[in-house]
C-alpha cells in the first residue's frame, strides 16, 4: 500500500484518528480535501436528485433472468454490465472461462498509486416462480413494505413518478443478491463525478457470473489473471450488513468442505419383524457413529485433531467481536429454541470455530411413507466449515480416521458383496466436488485500519466490524492465492430473503449503499 | 379339548407315538381308522387327478381385485367365497364390520366332539402394476420357475390342458398371500370326502378381508362373536414355510406397536454457516438420543425394563430353536452383512426378545437435494416388536422415560414458541395407532403336541416347530380375547416375493398344502 498521496487510505486513517482524537476538522489538516462527510452528503444529494434514475437503470438490470445454468442470459447481463461500465468510461474486458464469463473492468486514473478491486456477482439464484407472490422473480415489482407484514405491490415509481418512500422495498430475484451493490458502485461513481471528485484510485471491477453455482472457476480466472486482478485492496460486495443498520465490514469468511457418510446394513430393506435386531441396522449404526463426533454438552466436536490447526483469533478481532451488537433478529428466542447447543453463548464466536454440521440424514421412509423394515443404508450430510488455517484435506482426513476409531472399514465406493462379509462395520465416505478454505484479512493490517477509520469518519458511528462471516464464500482466490488484502462489504437489509422465494431489497439499503461505495471509491 | 372319540387330537397323538416308539402299524391299534399316511396319499390321489380343476378355481379367485380399501371388489370376493363354500355344504355367513365383511362358514358333523376353526385372509397387498413384469397383478400368468431366474411365462394349463410341472408358479397378487391356504382348504374338503374321509370334527372358516390394512376390526369381531367363533383350536393359516420344505408349524406371533419421535432444532432450517454449531442442530440429537437406545456391542436395548416382562422360553421351546435347520437363503452372507449385529448368533432365538426398530430417519436433504442447513427436525420412526408377555403401552412408557431421563422435555404435539424456549431438548413422542400385544400358544399343550404328532406322522419327518414367528399378526384376537389355541400354518415358498411385485406361489407347495390342510381337518 502506498501512502504518499494525499487520497491514500494511511492519510484517511489519520484523518480519522484525528478526528477520533478531537480534531474539530480534516479540511484544516489538508486544505482542498474533501471529508468524508462531504463525499457522502455529496453522494446523498445526488441521489436524491437521481433516484428515479438510479431505480431506472437497476430495473433494467433486474429484468434480465440471470441464473448461471442459463448461458445465453448470461451472456446478456453480461453485456448489459459492460455497457453500462463502458457508458461510464470504464475500459471493459470479459475473462471467458468454461461457464459464465467474468466482467472485467478498469478505471484508470492519471498519477494513482494505488489500485482498489471491487467484486460482485451478477448471477443470482435459481427461482421457483410459484413461491413468488404477485409478480415473477425476473419481473420486478414495490411494495410498501415488508411482504410479511402485509405490505402491497404499489406502481413502480419510474413509471409513476411519484415520490420513493425509503422503507419501500424491490421484489425480485438478485435484488439483494447480488446485483444491487454493482448498482450502488455505478450510482456512487456517478454521483462522486457530479460532485467533481474523481476517485484518485485506479479503480478495477470484477463481477463474477457463478457465484451461485460455487464459483468453480475463481481459482482459475485468479491464476490466469493474476496480474490484471492485482490491486492494494479487495472490496468483496456481497451479503447483508448487521441489522443494526450500520456500516458493516467483515474481514473474512470461513471455508466449507462437504462429506456424504452412508452405513451399510443388509443388501435389501428387511422386514424388521423377522430380521429386525439381528440384521445390522444401518439407521442405528449411523447414529452411533454420529454421536462419537459431538460431545452433547459443550457441543465441541470430538474429532481428534478437529481445532488443531486453528489460529487462534488476535486481541483485536476479540475486540471486535465483543463490540458487535446483540442482533435481537437473530437470538435463540428468536429462532426458536432455548438455547446455544454449546459452550459457545454468542453466534459470532461460535463461528470462529471449525464446524461438523450434519445438513441431512436419510434411512428408509418416514411418515405416510412409513414400512417396518431394516433398512439397507443410512445416509448423512455433512457440511464442515473451516476457519483459518485448517485446510479441507485435512479436515476430511481427521474425520476419516474417528470414524475408522469407532471400528468401521471406510470405503469410498458402494461394497460389492465380499466387501459386505469381510467387514461387520461399513462407511462408505466421500468429500463433496464443492469446498475452499477459509480466507482472513488482518484487522490490524494499515489498510484494514484505514477503510475501519473512513467509514467511522464518513457516518459518524462505529462500523460493525467482523473477523469473519459464518459463511463461506472464495475470498481464498484473493486473499491466498494472489495475496491480496480483502474486506467484505455487506450493504443490504438483513432480512432479503436471499436464496428463497420474494427476494428483496429496502430501498433504505439502497440509498445508504451508494454513499458507502462513494467513500470507498475515494480511498 | 375333549379326548373320547376316536378321531380326537389326544388320540392322533397317542398314534403319533406309538410310530415314534417303533410301532409298525397305527391301523392295528384302531381298526378301521384311516392313517394320517391313508390321508395324505388320499388326497395326493385326489389332487393329481383335479389339479386342472383346482387351478381353475384358484385362477377364477385370483382374477378379482382384493385390495382391503376397494370395497366393491372386496364384496365381489366374499360373495365368491360364500358360494364356493355353500357349493360344499358349508353355512355361511357375512360378518359385518365398517370396513371389509369376514366371510364366516361352518360345517357341522353329527356327534362331532370337537371343533377346529380355520383362518386365512381373502384381501391382498395393494400393487403397482408399473413393477410387475409381463402381466398385470390380477392377471394370473404361469411361468416355468422364477422370474428372477429367467423363467418364462406358459400357457395357461387350464386352457393349454398340458401337464403341470409342480416347479411352475402362478404369478398374481394375493397367489401366496392369502388365497392359496383357502383353496388348499376347499381342495383338501373335496378330496377327503372323495376318498370317503369326511371330517369328524366340525369345522369353522374365518375367512377376514383386512388383514393387509392391519386386521382393524378383528378386536371387534372376537367380541361381538366369540360363541360363533368357539373352538378347540385355531389355525392360523398365512405365510411362507420353512425353506427346507418340511412341513411347518408356528406358535405365536410377536407383537408391535410403533412410536414417531421428533426432535427440534431452529423454527426453520438456518444458513449453517451462519447458525451451524450454535443452533442445536437436531439430526445431530436425534442421532445422540438414538444411539443410547442400542448397546452397540450386545445388541441389547439399553432402555431401562425392556425385557422385564418377556416370559422365558420353556424347555420345549429351547429345543425347539435348536431343532430348527439352518436357513441359507437367510445367513448374513445371503443377506448382505459379516455379522448379526448383537449377542444372538441365530435369528430364530433372536426374534424371541422384544426388538427396538429404527425403520426410517429423515432431517431435511440428501443427495442431490442437500442444502448447507441446519435442519429444523428430525424424524426417526421405530417399531417395537413385542413378545410374551410384554404389552404396547408399557413398552412405550418405557421409552417415554428414557427418553426423559437423556433431558428431553418430552411433548405430544409440535411445540409451540414458549414451549421451544423454555426446553433447551424437545422430543414430540407419538404411537402409532396400528398394534397389538404378542400372542403365544405352549407347545406343552396335549394339544400343541398332537398337531406336531400328526404331521410327523404323516410326512415322515419331524415338522419345523417355531415357537414364534418374528413377524406380527393378530393372533392375539384368538389366544388372548377368545382364550383359544392357536397355531399358524405357512405353506407358502419362502421366496413368494409377498407383499412387492411378482408375488408368486410355486405349485408344489399348493398341492402339498392341500395334503396338510387335509391331515388337519381330519384332526
Amino acid at each position: 500500500m502506498k501512502k504518499s498521496h494525499p487520497r491514500t487510505l494511511a492519510l484517511r486513517c489519520l484523518l480519522a484518528t484525528s478526528l477520533i482524537t478531537g480534531s474539530t476538522s480534516a479540511t484544516a489538516v489538508i486544505p482542498q480535501q474533501s471529508t468524508e462527510t462531504d463525499i457522502v452528503a455529496s453522494a446523498r444529494s445526488y441521489r436524491e436528485a437521481n433516484e428515479h434514475r438510479i431505480l431506472g437503470e437497476f430495473l433494467e438490470f433486474l429484468r434480465i433472468p440471470n441464473v448461471a445454468a442459463d448461458l445465453p442470459n448470461i451472456r446478456i447481463n453480461a453485456e448489459w454490465l459492460m455497457r453500462a461500465m463502458e457508458a461510464r468510461g470504464i475500459k471493459t474486458q470479459l475473462l471467458e472461462t468454461n461457464g459464465s464469463p467474468y466482467v472485467f473492468g478498469e478505471l484508470n486514473v492519471p498519477g494513482a498509486e494505488q489500485t482498489l478491486l471491487f467484486y460482485c456477482h451478477y448471477d443470482g439464484q435459481p427461482a421457483d416462480p410459484t413461491r413468488w407472490v404477485g409478480h415473477r422473480p425476473w419481473q420486478p415489482v414495490f411494495r410498501n413494505g415488508r411482504l410479511e407484514d402485509g405490505a402491497e405491490i404499489v406502481p413502480i415509481p419510474t413509471e409513476s413518478g411519484v415520490p420513493i418512500d425509503p422503507e419501500w422495498r424491490i421484489y425480485a430475484r438478485s435484488a439483494s443478491d447480488d446485483r444491487s451493490p454493482i448498482i450502488m458502485l455505478f450510482a456512487a461513481l456517478d454521483a462522486l463525478r457530479a460532485g467533481a471528485l474523481e476517485p484518485t484510485s485506479n479503480i478495477k471491477f470484477l463481477f463474477e457470473g457463478d457465484e451461485e453455482a460455487g464459483s468453480p472457476n475463481m481459482s482459475l480466472i485468479a491464476d490466469q489473471h493474476a496480474a490484471a486482478l492485482a490491486a492494494d485492496i479487495v472490496f468483496f460486495a456481497d451479503g447483508p450488513k448487521h441489522p443494526s443498520g450500520r456500516p458493516t465490514l467483515t474481514f473474512g469468511a470461513r471455508g466449507i468442505t462437504t462429506v456424504q457418510l452412508t452405513v451399510y446394513g443388509p443388501t435389501q430393506p428387511l422386514h424388521s419383524g423377522h430380521y429386525g435386531n439381528w440384521a445390522p441396522n444401518p439407521a442405528m449404526r449411523l447414529a452411533q457413529l454420529l454421536a462419537t463426533m459431538k460431545d452433547p454438552d459443550s457441543g465441541r466436536v470430538m474429532v481428534e485433531g478437529w481445532y488443531d490447526d486453528r489460529v487462534p483469533l488476535s486481541e483485536t478481532e476479540v475486540a471486535a467481536i465483543a463490540n458487535i451488537p446483540d442482533d435481537p433478529t437473530q437470538s435463540p428466542e428468536a429462532l426458536g429454541f432455548a438455547r446455544p447447543e454449546g459452550e459457545w453463548e454468542r453466534r459470532v464466536e461460535a463461528i470462529t470455530y471449525p464446524s461438523l454440521n450434519v445438513r441431512g440424514i436419510s434411512s428408509a421412509w418416514v411418515g405416510d411413507e412409513t414400512r417396518t423394515i431394516v433398512p439397507d443404508t443410512a445416509i448423512a450430510e455433512l457440511d464442515l466449515r473451516l476457519v483459518h488455517d485448517i485446510h479441507p484435506s485435512s479436515q476430511v482426513e481427521r474425520l476419516v480416521a474417528h470414524i475408522q476409531q469407532q471400528g468401521f472399514h471406510v470405503i469410498g465406493e458402494d461394497p460389492d458383496a465380499s466387501t459386505r462379509a469381510a467387514h461387520p462395520m461399513l462407511a462408505k465416505v466421500t468429500q463433496g466436488e464443492f469446498g475452499y478454505p477459509s480466507a482472513r484479512t488482518s484487522m490490524d493490517l494499515p489498510v484494514s485500519k484505514a477503510v475501519l477509520g473512513r467509514l467511522r469518519e464518513a457516518f459518524g458511528t462505529e462500523p460493525v466490524a467482523l473477523p469473519t462471516t459464518g459463511g463461506s464464500v472464495p475470498l481464498y482466490a484473493f486473499t491466498d492465492m494472489l495475496g491480496l488484502p480483502t474486506i467484505l462489504v455487506p450493504t443490504v437489509n438483513h432480512d432479503n430473503n436471499q436464496h428463497s422465494p420474494n427476494e428483496n431489497l429496502k430501498i433504505l439499503n439502497l440509498w445508504k449503499g451508494i454513499e458507502i461505495m462513494a467513500v470507498l471509491l475515494t480511498l
